[in-house]
């Protein structure tokens, strides 16, 4: 074998989205080349091409001199036998990065410069550390609206689009932040009754107890191909899907895994993000939920009207329809937080069950009548009543049932985690007061999203009076570890103020 | 076993400055837990803790269930016998991440927030993410000049400090970026030759063609204990070894490895590196050097003129005398590029060669006279004669080899590669421009400094006059594939201009 080429072994190491490469240190290659653990090596392979990152191993039993060790990641990527042969070199870094530097140095990027940053990025020529300079550098307010245009449009372009072949195509988004608030598995099997398309594909939980595909798939199967996907939407006028399948707007995923470890969350980019995911699954129509409230995403006012005019400037940019509604976000909606608990919340509204959580079947309703409204043929003021119908009707319950069907129903137990802590009031008064982001804790702690069952169950919302001693809520676990981190935070804080009339938090909003 | 302890294995793979860890997919903790590849966990044996990256492997000969493999790194840091039993937790998310969240907003950060974020980077807690993060969001024009002296003060708490037990120990350092510019190993013998204390540590090349260690390693051993280093300074009133050893603020080598990979580089960071590592090594007087020209770090008077302001205030501040020098940074400073080409200059002055490069001599006795004028003895403006009278008389020679020799001489080979291509002059004219990133671009490609033979050796300078096939410069590589490279850049750009009397550029500053 010439000095040159290296044959490739599959390493067994699951490494994620990164790729990595294994490469002996005895190995001529590494010496002649002076390669280093941690740099970034091009590999090619019979007009084949992936990029890595090295590590150095010292174990010929991992990989030998003259082979190339790849993880399950790259060896998929590079998609050769093992064996083949392959050549390495070091990889230059990515062009685009001197965009990025730019941008650091507070200049004004173009269309260009991010078509190109989001083409190196798409073709994994950027690494964690990059992808993390370049969301700080165009974080928070560094970004004009222009160029949250340009990156937007960049975004979208970086993947796949779907098409319908209709001229109204709905959706809805909320914002986030707001536990429990599963309202498009109600919006849906609604909007879809009344004949709209509303071909919704949803992201997993990322920071918070549970996402919509968690929660659907406590009652059906989520992961459908984009033909299964098709067929439905075609068959029911709606679907409630996963949306990672799809290759839609990918730039966007691989930079939402490196936002959620950093904990960094920026209103450009969140613009920027549910837009091109938007366009790029063919919508046309677009409902964008903006929770307001002290500890919600959007803390005043005057956030979310800036906030509602990055969208339509967007919007309106792109040819896409969208209305903003701007919601009370001063406490979880529905009752239950965590997989297995919002299932059961959305199932008694779409049961007309009368212990229902009034709160989310109120808001499920205002939502669902916006986006019945996008229909020419509905009188404006007349698409809440609409949405009320189908609800009380048994309609939507239907609907629900069919799209569970038609997705793959799954053997369904809403019942919660066998591990149970009860939280009480420790004086007598009113809950003025609950932390958004404590609850959602203490739900991830217990457990969710990975532990479906596990969460939070409040008894007690915003106004209610309680006397010392009354449940205000219940924490879910099914593991003794995890239970005891959730109960110790509870412990510490528990979510809930407890205090008089005039210390009630009032909405921001009048609804 | 029970299902919360596992076996401890090494793994033989380095991944350098980043610890790995190894859990099998079948192993019941990782199912429990919920453990995600490249997710962050906490490793404790014994009351020894680490930090690592999580690699998830699918094959029993790496890892088995209920072992858990550590790299290298991780496996040293946690510093336990194989098959000793440990415990495995997700790791918290630094806490100090929040005050990096707050400066991506636009906060202003306090003295608190600067120790907590060091620390937690110090004690590994920091994945490069989230370093990458921390570097944009100080980066550039983001730090105010009192933030730059809190990152300082930390930077300098982080690690160890040197007390060299003398009211003046000199030290001096170049900002960079001017290939050829080893002025160090000329300052530190003639100043140590006039008796003042120079204990000089160096880095490695970062991203340049040669650093100071890299080019003294040419003659001499550079990795001393720290009981060698204080040996030779109290005996020679000097050295020139790698400073890589000695664990002086230690977040500063960190950060550099990922500013490194990134190409960033902010004047912020630069004056923050630069003070704490001087002033933890227990310098009390230093002369910085920026040089100033259209290809080096600083590109304009007036940014020189800021950048030395910033390291005045925060010299003050931290009570070391510094002054600053602005040199002609215009092209490369001697002859070589590249460890030998610059080891081979350097012998040449000290040995008062006349063939010695004079713009390489004429800096480093300025230097040395600045820094001899720190002395209270020295009557101003007599610096530079005592400087060149300790060169010319051979004491800086004697001091050179006395170093040398306690230091631990090599054998001395200061012959470059055997792979040699001249670079021509295309036409007749005059040397207007020679482009110090192109040159050093080139000595890279070569393979300096890992080559330590390869590089550039330059014949004409600014303003010598050339013939069309006048030699301009040659290039030295040692091995074939590296020859290429450098020969293919410099075929697509050489580096030089060539043209007439008005379009030699002229330097910012007279000196």
């Amino acid at each position: 074998m010439s000095n040159d080429t290296l044959q490739v072994r599959r390493i067994g190491i699951d490494t994620y989205h990164e790729n990595v490469a294994y490469l002996n240190r005895e190995c001529g290659l590494y010496r002649a080349e002076g390669f280093q653990a941690l740099s970034k090596i091009e590999i090619c392979a019979n007009g084949s091409r992936v990029l890595a990152v090295l590590n150095v191993v010292d174990d010929a039993a991992i990989v030998q001199p003259g082979e190339l060790g790849l993880s399950e990641q790259a060896f998929a990527q590079l998609n050769v036998a093992e064996g083949s042969l392959v050549t390495v070199n070091h990889a230059e870094p990515p062009s685009s990065m001197d965009a990025v530097r730019r941008k650091i140095n507070g200049e004004r990027l173009d269309q260009n410069d991010f078509n190109d940053i989001t083409n190196d990025i798409v073709e994994s020529r950027y690494s964690k550390m990059e992808m993390a300079a370049f969301l700080v550098a165009t974080g928070q307010n560094n970004l004009d609206r222009d160029e949250l245009l340009f990156l937007t449009r960049a975004m979208l372009k970086s993947g796949e689009s779907m098409n319908w072949h209709e001229s109204l195509v709905a959706d809805k988004h909320c914002i986030g932040g707001i536990p429990g608030n599963r309202t498009s598995m109600l919006v849906v099997p609604i909007v879809a009754a009344h004949g709209m398309l509303i071909p919704k594909t949803s992201s997993r939980a990322i920071t918070s107890p549970a996402g919509t595909a968690d929660t659907m798939e406590i009652l059906a199967e989520v992961n459908l191909t984009p033909d299964q996907l098709h067929q439905i939407v075609r068959d029911l006028r709606g679907c409630l899907a996963w949306g990672g399948t799809a290759k839609l707007a990918p730039v966007d995923d691989m930079l939402i895994s490196v936002e959620r470890p950093l904990g960094i969350d920026s209103q450009g980019q969140m613009v920027a993000s549910i837009l091109s995911k938007k366009l790029a699954a063919g919508s046309t129509h677009l409902l964008i939920d903006i929770p307001v409230g002290p500890t919600a995403k959007v803390r005043q006012m005057r956030q979310a009207l800036a906030l509602r005019k990055l969208f339509e400037f967007v919007g309106d940019h792109l040819n896409i329809h969208l209305e903003v509604m701007i919601t009370d976000g001063r406490q979880p909606i529905g009752r239950g937080i965590g997989p297995v608990l919002e299932a059961r919340d959305v199932m008694q509204v779409l049961q007309n069950d009368p212990d229902a959580p009034a709160d989310l079947r109120q808001k499920s309703l205002q939502l669902a009548g916006r986006i019945i409204e996008f229909d020419p043929d509905v009188r404006g003021g007349q698409g809440y009543a609409i949405a009320r119908d189908i609800l009380e009707s048994g309609r939507a319950c239907v609907k629900m049932n069919d799209i569970i069907q038609a997705q793959g129903s799954k053997p369904i137990d809403l019942h919660p985690g066998h591990l149970c802590q009860e939280i009480i009031a420790p004086y007598d008064g009113l809950v003025t007061h609950i932390d958004n982001f404590q609850m959602a804790k203490i739900a991830r702690l217990a457990g969710a999203p990975m532990m479906k069952k596990a969460g939070v169950d409040l008894v007690k919302k915003l106004g209610n009076p309680v006397k010392k001693g009354d449940l205000l809520y219940r924490i879910y676990a099914e593991f003794p570890a995890d239970f005891k981190f959730a109960q110790d935070l509870a412990a510490q804080n528990n979510g809930y103020t407890i205090g008089d009339d005039e210390q009630l938090i009032k909405p921001l909003i009048a609804f």
